[in-house]
């Protein structure tokens, strides 16, 4: 690092950069200097929201920028491996929007650069950083939940359509890195039954099912061709069931202290009784800190003391590595398919 | 039949059976005479609740009772084959709980006797005759969602569970029937992907996919470790969307004038414009009569004009085929399975 | 009492009638033997639910039947007064539908005649009997809201109208005996602010103040002509607030474990501090029984015991002054009324 | 104006400035040059944002800098008069937030020295601009909600409890001038009950009762020790009825095809009969536009063309009578106040 306050240049201005440099300027000690995109709208854009960030056409002059610390790429998938591998060669830490890169050979590569070079990559898996999934893998750690059963998760809505990727590799990815910080592990087997009603070549509609070695399963529903907005994930275990509405402003996480209790009647040994535990639900109290926020200082931190990131490339990997099974099954017509560790 | 009214006998007054005693008390031109149950503890309940009625523990007493027009058949499934036959052939309508029975080879036989012997069957897929199924059955009809593209069901609670059966054919049957109403034919393929976390005999968590010939895909979670009841069915469109949610007491159906616009840029013919179209939401009025109350009063109507039952042998025979592939599907850890015709 | 079981005869089988019916029913030791209307429609309906129950048209004739022990009124308030002392005086115990009658006058005659005749007077201010109510007094008890600042009650609908009252007498009176209920003494002063849409002569919609002598206000929005069902009451104490939602099926009570910091800062005395505390929302679980049958089961009890009941004669009284006061507010366009001791 | 781009100068950068200084600047042809404040944390925090906009601590360097045309004043409410009256002196256009100044007489002088010095005084009652309310007002003159008879409104929420106002100056203003530009006149009569709990000098809970001319009234409920933000207001109309929540994403606005139908029986003349009309319920869509941006750009529009704003000095000063008038009742223990025209 060049100076006390990191230089952050932002390649990529559509719906997600603004958002990148706000969240830059708001965390001390960093500082958006530059940013660049190929529409000069989006540049206008930016201009008028940040006056002082200089604007420009070419990526490559924002790399080799010597006064730029940091590049944030927030583009399409397709140029993130080359772009997120020019600005590790040239020595700067890298804030990567997901997907990291669009096959695990990429993002392995990508993972050795930054190795090599000791740079941080950061891929930003924003929904780890939210207090409510923050929240909920605390409960699991300290066993609230007793044995997970089951993660069912549902993320839909009306659009937007997105021309560079498929339902699954745009909206399960959040589902996939929320599950790989609760439950640390990769899954078995994956399968996905996707149905595409826009364009024959991209799923707009997918159920994906995830199985664990211990017999958890998840299930994603993810849709871009739904009436509302929904993002509910319901998370059941033996002692307490989870009920995380991310469209909540307030009360996000519910938790419900029920179970069933299965016992064996002494005089009948072959028939089991199952009742059920009902107590109280409540709602946790969460900070109201803005996920990205928290994201963005995390990765300033992990560039001071060089600490690898929650989610940085080897967690990317995971995650690209379970999109790759899900494809697989997508071109098989929903089979089940191992998970490459 | 004997008289103006039709006197009914109730078989099985457990959970449900109160409910049709309820019903068909209600309804104009039918009476319940007698009912029957081994619990002892039922008949009393019963009895309380409805004095006039003469209770008994043997069913064959009351199906071969001369002054009985109807028998009503609400007990566990393993006995519905038989109780059901033998009522058919004491020249009684039979109104059947759901499932039918157990086989389809069993309501084959049952609908094959019933024609014989000129007797109405009716089995009690309820979730039909409710003002919010026929609501959505008739703008289908009139063509106002467009094409549709998918079906999206969730139908979660805790418990209750079922020691006859597993989920799939104590919940998904609710979801199997409305679609046979509402799309009038069977899905082509089946897969069902389960987990048996209390019994490893049954599941009692189930994803269920139904392919239809045209397209439609249909998805029903089905859950007895929910921590709240959920059921809601997402109906889309290509003109409007349906939220069916169950759980709403007076809006229980939401029409979204919402839909993708796709058309192709003629500069550039290779790629593909995607636009929403987004206006109002409304709530159609629904009547607010019971369903079962309808089911009721339909079967009598048939029994009067010797009409089949919307939800007769037929309707329940499709039914049971689709579980029948299903219960293959979940044997084989999730493979497609055809639905034999 | 005659012999074990408690026989009930009910005058006015109209909406509520038939509930009470079948809750006597449910209710152990008690029977329902007979049952009185003027219309010989609803007597045909209540013997078609539950054909054991004699029916008439003369209520003398159910009064003075020495066969029954209880007599339950649920006909229009212009008639409560002379058939519960009617009642009282054949011997009988009264459950007597809310409000008691339409003066205190009357309803103190009516307490003292249940005292002199060693009978029991129950009045059905069926809310307090609720799970929900009974669990917020004992918070209120425990001191665990601290502080009680406010009551805010919302009682809205789309109806029913009522010909023989105004929206105070039909609705407010609910809100008044939870809150007796809940802070045991009567308010000081009541003003109401109401208007008369359908008829000149009734009020419609009606605002209610009430201010108590250690500064609770409490305030009820009650209306005939609001588009949605709404039950809603806010209760503000200084250490925890509870939002008590009566239309909701599980969670009707939420407690907010929020509260208010004051404090002086040192430095500048004139200046006040003012901080929240924001902690977790919980929903404790409540039973699920039925009002209505919590009432008659405590009703029955109370002739046992021969102990006042919850809602008995006095409560009723209390309930019914401040009624009185409220009408001679609205009578004075909303003047604020002492309540009399 | 001194040229093309409008130059904006903001006072005041604490809650609400931020947001009046990025509005200014997403505004088409419109500029923030400068911005003013005593607390050089907030300069700071502006700076970082909007790194473009020189920042000073003296108010009236910005009010005589003949490079600004416009002054938007975002300070406490004592300063309001002191600094509008400087700017429009100054031959500054002026962009003041709401309550617009302490008295009617300190707003009545601003609306003249506008007049006179040919400036725009623009008040800032920003749910006037939303979609929401503007529908509702579309809605009202199309007469689709048949004769008004309720306006309810419910504001509450856990503060931010405000050192200089109380609760109706702070909250119930919104409702008195969304009331304005829906009735488009002033109420007769104005009552409030006001309760103080925090601070003896101030109400932090108020129930505001409005009477109009032709028999509608309305009803304000504010609240600053609520456990929960609400923000629903009820219109009831003889025809239909909206329930706006300004609290939903989506959906604010619900229409509910809903009335009251009053005949009189032939037969009995004396007796009126009432049944309910009930049809569908409709949820319009809505533009998703900022109302606070849609405030800005009608703004400039009166600057550029010389027209009363809607919002304008005029009726602010309708709302500040009624505020005076609510304050002469809280004084007086709730009387009912005339407003003054």
């Amino acid at each position: 690092m060049r100076s006390q306050t990191v230089s952050v240049g932002v390649i990529g201005c559509g719906y997600w950069g603004p958002n990148v440099i706000r969240n830059f300027f708001e965390a001390p000690g960093a500082e958006v200097v530059a940013c660049c995109d190929v529409d000069p709208g989006r540049l206008r854009f930016v201009s008028r929201r940040f006056p002082s960030v200089r604007t420009m056409h070419d990526p490559d002059k924002l790399i080799y920028d010597p006064a730029i610390d940091v590049v944030a790429i927030a583009t399409p998938l397709a140029t993130h491996y080359e772009l997120a591998r020019a600005a590790l060669r040239a020595g700067k830490h890298v804030f990567l929007e997901k997907p990291a890169a669009a096959t695990s050979q990429e993002v392995g590569r990508l993972v050795e650069l930054a190795r090599r070079r000791r740079r941080t990559l950061f891929v930003d898996h924003v929904f780890v950083y939210t207090s409510a999934v923050q929240k909920i893998r605390e409960m699991i750690r300290q066993g609230r939940l007793g044995r997970l059963h089951y993660v069912d998760s549902v993320r839909i809505n009306l659009g937007p359509y997105r021309h560079d990727t498929n339902v699954v590799w745009d909206l399960a990815i959040h589902d996939l890195s929320i599950l790989d910080y609760l439950l640390g592990r990769l899954p078995k087997l994956v399968s996905v039954l996707g149905a595409s009603y826009l364009n024959a070549n991209s799923e707009d509609i997918a159920y994906v099912t995830l199985q664990y070695d211990d017999g958890i399963i998840a299930h994603l529903h993810v849709n871009w061709l739904a009436p509302v907005k929904v993002r509910t994930m319901i998370l059941g275990g033996s002692k307490r069931m989870i009920i995380y509405d991310d469209v909540e402003l307030v009360e996000k996480i519910r938790v419900y202290d029920k179970g069933i209790v299965v016992s064996r009647n002494s005089a009948e040994l072959h028939k089991m009784l199952i009742s059920y535990r009902i107590g109280d639900m409540y709602a946790p109290k969460l900070e109201q800190a803005e996920g990205l926020q928290v994201a963005v200082r995390h990765f300033l931190d992990c560039i001071r003391s060089g600490r690898e990131p929650v989610t940085g490339g080897e967690a990317a990997l995971r995650v690209i590595r379970v999109l790759e099974a899900a494809q697989r099954s997508l071109r098989h017509g929903g089979r089940m398919e191992r998970v490459r560790p």
